[in-house]
Formats: structure tokens, C-alpha cells, sequence
């Protein structure tokens, strides 16, 4: 557009192919890397050794189901994307930032989770980067719709982001203050919310009211 | 759509594509991922060390095999797919974390193929993971087909995953059970069952009577 | 084309989309693996242990976010290809090598951020890293469009890539120099000109103008 | 096709899109991985830690370009398919095998190539799954023109798989049988083939003859 190399601020869009594949790509690599962290311990007998490591499992599963809840919530958006602008992308960027970190805080949640001192500082650094998804996947939502680059017939879709996002971040909120003081019961609450976002409750009604 | 706002349960629709790209996201780490635990002992000659690691190597084998199944079984089984409802992702998911989660039993088998008591726990894990992917192979079709979520003339192509899960799951529990008795005759036939999932017998068959 | 095939040189070109897809494959990658190195010491309270280690998640960021500078700036490029011929596949490739290489420089930045005497060596070789990617991009711009690649209009669009590149590396080639003096001012000067290539300006001063 | 469910062998394509999703995804990954295993001595100064790891770059480099030729290579094959097949989907998945297994060995010859005795198996054990890659995707190129899965027009069109078999695989064998005897030989050997199939000589040479 010639025309417009005169205004302040060209304003550019770019496709959503790529913003998805790079997404996808990233979103898929940090749900899959989870199991390098799975590890059991090197004395016992077999059994033991497998039964002991249960702190890894339950990290690894809180891990996965929300960074798998991420992903839907992430493609509930740009399903109804039609242009994407700069900032966007730079939003998106930073939300997968924190997706892709979670590995970390997630090895040493399992780390710690016999040694209850320990247990503390790094349940809180957890519950933060789940925290910190949700809020940035509202960001993300609250942004396209702000600046309409929604299409339009989409915004009358039921919209998981929108409407889960209070309770979510109330109970992160709760559950990282409670973590504070009994860090095992944070850890039930992140997975019990894992679960919440992950599991198709909606649908299974559905299912069930056919058929009843 | 305004007019469904009021409808108890508005079901949404997504497109095949990110499940596809998510999907073959998560199956291509998880099959390089097994490189990682590739690895040789540290004393002996060079060649020692090498031929030493042989439990790496079938283990690998193994499992890359059956990745690579269950890769070829969900490229049929979204080949058909016109929509996607929300628990099929969800599904699919599930389907992922076993896929995601394989390099662990992996490595554990391998690391103790050598002692026998070690292995028992281990290659049943492993056993329960390889037979955990085809189950979830099998609900995702058995869903897709339930839901009509599959195109109307793809029902009358061959179709790999309906047609070997029978077979497959029973030699799986089979090798499930030997394996709690001798390990390493459950490792073999994890292995033949990768192998009849992989090699193209039908092709291989039309190949051979096309030149006869 | 039968009739170009006594050519001396017949040109082939490809398509953009294995191009797109394998490029965003490797650049989400190296971005996700950079949380492997991510690691607190083993000794001391948990609240120390993670704080101390600081340069990592330093390290971490900056990395992450010249990783996804890189990918942005790509984007831009090849959003405006109309096709793609072998030289700029091979000029890809070299600077998805130093893309995939970063994580390596990043753990010996992060590692010696704390021994004065042992920076200097590793940030030299984290910021000729770091150059080589903004000079790769650049050069994958200049040939592109040399070539005449680029889809006629789009030459009038903004264009980061070129707007960016001669700021961006005089003051890369001035941290690198300082860095051999003073090594902590360079890594503070390499996240200063990640946050500038990623946070956009330009649209914050749009959405500000238009509010005021 | 109802009509043929009772011909003996139901023949089945798929489109070719995913079979591009899957193997970008798995050359992406293994190529990125390659940098795990960039390591330097734990003791020394700064400069001789990064100078002695020298065999773990050169190692990278010839693993990385190899695998980016291979990338290369197989691009010029789907580029050209019309359709897939389920051999060819299997004889690709023997391919990425391969391909996502060279990190480990590549590993292995830099963690010997000071150490002469121990070079010569892991030299080799590299150089047969460097020979093992461009076999492979030769093997893909005849099945796709023997089954005639390319597009028509297509087979007139230069061909790099086809063209550079023959020399390749013949320099490969040579640097086999030369590494039994003199193993740092044979690896400058994979290190010139590497740079020969990705250097576009071709495309250099319209380019000097256009100026000239």
C-alpha cells in the first residue's frame, strides 16, 4: 500500500497459519518433554522403586492436563481469529514463555514433595506459572476481542476462556495462598483444576441427556 | 449463532487441522525423544560397550515402532474426520499422554533387561503403556464412528484400527501376563506385535501376486 | 519442462510451506528446550537454592526472547515470499543452525555468570551467536529480495527486518566488545536489545495515541 | 467404495500432508537435539574448556548438515507426490528412524575422537547410518516413481536424490572402509559429503555466470 508510507503507524496483519504452528509446535514440545523429568529413585526393590516416585507422576499429570487445557483454550481463540496483528503475536509469545518453563517448576515440585520445608517455595513458583497461563490466555482473549480480530459471527459461541476464567483464577489464587502453609494441599488443588478444565463436564451431560 | 444462546448445551465444533498439527507434534517428539536414552556403558572396550547396550537398542526398536503405529492408526482414523466435537480432543489427549509418557517405561526396561527380578515390574508398565495406545486408538474411532464425526463414504474404506484391535489387545494381555513370569519372552512379542503393526503386509501381498 | 532439460543450469523452486513448517519446528524447539538447562544448586534453604540461581533464568530470558525476536522477524519474511529457491533454503538452514546451537551458549553464559574471569570467554560466543542470527536474517531479506522472491506490493509494507538491522548490530558488535571487558554489562546490553525486538513500540504508541 | 470391499486387496491413499507434518516434525526435532550434547571439559581455563570440545562441534556440524540434506532431499520428493501409499508411509518411517536416531551415535564419535582405538567402531557405526539416510531416501524416490505416485510433468524436472546416488553412496562406502583403518579421516570424509549436498553449487554457478 503505497499510500500509506506516510502515516505515523503502518499498522501491520499477518496470517494465523503461523502464529498457530509455532504454538502448536511449542505447546507440543513442552507437553512432551514433561517425561524427561520422570525418574525413579536408584535403592529398592523394583516395586518400591516405581511406587516411590509417585510425587513425579502426579507432577507430570498436573503438568500435562494443564498445559493440554492451555492448548484448548488456545485453539478456542484462534479458531475465531481472522487477522492477527504484531502485539498479538508478542502476547502470545510471552504465554508461551510461561508454557514452556513449566517444566522447571514442575521437577522441582516433585523434587520436593516428601520434604515439606522444601515444599513451600517451589509449590508457590508452580502455582504461579499455572496462574500465569490463565491469566495470560485471558489477556489473549480480552486483547482480540478488544481490537476485533475476532470474526464476527464468533463471538455468540460459548467461550471457555471467558467464561472459566473467574473461578480459575480464584482458586489458583486460594490454592497458592493455602500452599503457603500445607503445600500438599495446593498441589490437589492445581490437579483438581487441571481436571476441571480438561475433563468435557458439558459434553458429558450432553451425552447423558440423549441417552436418557 | 443467536438463537442457540438459550439452548442448554451449545456444542461446538472445531476444525481437524490443530488436532492433526498438535498431534503430529506431540508423536514426532515423543518418537525422537528415545534417542535421549540411548547410551553405552562406560567401561569396557569400544565394542563391548557398543554390543553391551543391546537392551537400549530392541527397546528402542520397540518403541519407536509402536509410535510409529499409532502415528500410521490416527492418520487413518483423522484422514475420515469432516468435524471435531470437544471430547474427541479430549480423547485424543488422553491418547497423547500415553504416547508422550512411552520413554519412560522405555528406558526403565532397558536399564533393567539384564536382571531379571528388575524387569518384571518394569516391562508391565511398559506392557500396560503400549496396550494403553491402542485402547485409546480404539475409543477415538469408536467415538468418531458413534458421533457420525466421520465423512459418510469413509465407513466403507479398510480400516486398520477396527480390524487389528482384537488380535492386538488380546496378544498384548497375553504378553502382559507371560511377562510376570519371564520378562524377556513379553519384550519379544511387544516387539512382533510393533513389527505386524508396521510392515504392510496387505502391500506387500499385492506387490508380490501384481508380479507373479 | 522437457525443453529446458539441455539447460546448463535449470532453476528449481519450491513451495514456502516445508519451509515455514520446519523452520517453525526448529525455532520452537530451541526455544522449548532452553528450559532443560534451567536447574538450581543442590545445597542450601529452598528459597536460596532458587534464588541464586539467577543467571539462569537471566540466561533463560534472554534467550528466550532473542528466539522469538528471530521468529517474529521470520514471519515477516516469509509472509512476503511468492516462492523459494534452493539458495534460500540453504541460507535457512544456516541460520536455523545458529538458532538450534543458542541453548548450547546459554547454559555456558549461565554457568559462569557468578566466575568473572571464566564470562568472558562464554558471552563472546553467546553474542557472535546472537549477531549471527540478526545478520542471517538479514541476509535471507537481502537475498529474497535481490532475487525478486518477495510478492511484488509487499516491498512497500514496514519492514522490521532491515528497519532494525543496522541499529540492532552496531550494538551487538559494541557488547561484544565491552563483554571482553566487563562481561555482565553485555549480557545486560543482549536482553536490552531482546526487549526492544520483541516489545512492540510502534503498536503501544498506536494504542496510546488513538485512547489520548 | 462399496463396490470393492470384496476385491482381495482394498488399496488405500492418503494425502500427503501429513506425512510432511510428521517428518518436518521429527527432522526438526532430531536436528535441534543434536545441541544436548554439545559439552566442554569440566576443567581447564575458560578458553581451552571451549577449545578441547572441538570433535563435539565438528560432529554437530557434519550431523546437522547431514540431517539438513536429508531435509533438503526429502522435500524435493514430497514436493513432487500426487499421493501416498501405506508402503511409502512405511518406508519414510524407516527413514526418520534413522534420522532420529543420529544423535546418538554422533555423540559417541565425539566423545572418541581423541582416542584413536575407540573411534574406529563408533566411526563407523556413524558412517553406516549416514550411508543408511541416503539410502533410504533413495529407496523413497524409486518406490514413489515406480508406483507412480509423482505428478506426471514432474519426473522432468532436475533431481538431486537421483543424480548425487550414485557418487554419494560410493564416497560413503570408501569413508566406511577408510575409518576402519585411519577413523579421523573417514569423519572429514561425512564432513565434505555434508557440505557438498548442501552447498547449492548449482544455483552459485548461475549466479557467477548471471554477473559474469
Amino acid at each position: 500500500m503505497p499510500g500509506d508510507e506516510h502515516a505515523p503507524q503502518a499498522r501491520r496483519f499477518v496470517s494465523t497459519t503461523r502464529l498457530e504452528a509455532f504454538s502448536d509446535g511449542v505447546f507440543a514440545i513442552a507437553i512432551t518433554l514433561l517425561v524427561l523429568d520422570l525418574a525413579i529413585p536408584r535403592s529398592g526393590s523394583p516395586l518400591e522403586r516405581v511406587l516411590d516416585a509417585w510425587p513425579f507422576y502426579l507432577a507430570y499429570v498436573v503438568s500435562f492436563l494443564t498445559i493440554g487445557a492451555a492448548w484448548l483454550a488456545h485453539t478456542s481463540i484462534t479458531d475465531r481469529l481472522t487477522k492477527v496483528d504484531l502485539t498479538l503475536l508478542r502476547l502470545n509469545l510471552l504465554l508461551l514463555l510461561v508454557v514452556a518453563v513449566l517444566p522447571f517448576p514442575t521437577r522441582l515440585v516433585a523434587d520436593g514433595l516428601d520434604d515439606v520445608s522444601g515444599e513451600r517455595v517451589f509449590v508457590t513458583m508452580y502455582g504461579v506459572a499455572l496462574l500465569g497461563i490463565r491469566v495470560l490466555l485471558y489477556a489473549l482473549d480480552a486483547y482480540a476481542r478488544w481490537e476485533q480480530l475476532y470474526a464476527p459471527g464468533s463471538l455468540d459461541e460459548p467461550d471457555t476462556v471467558r467464561r472459566t476464567v473467574l473461578p480459575v483464577v480464584l482458586v489458583y489464587g486460594l490454592a497458592i495462598l493455602i500452599g503457603l502453609v500445607v503445600p500438599a494441599v495446593a498441589v490437589g488443588l492445581y490437579c483438581a483444576i487441571a481436571v476441571f478444565l480438561v475433563v468435557p463436564f458439558g459434553e458429558l451431560r450432553r451425552l447423558l441427556f440423549r441417552r436418557a
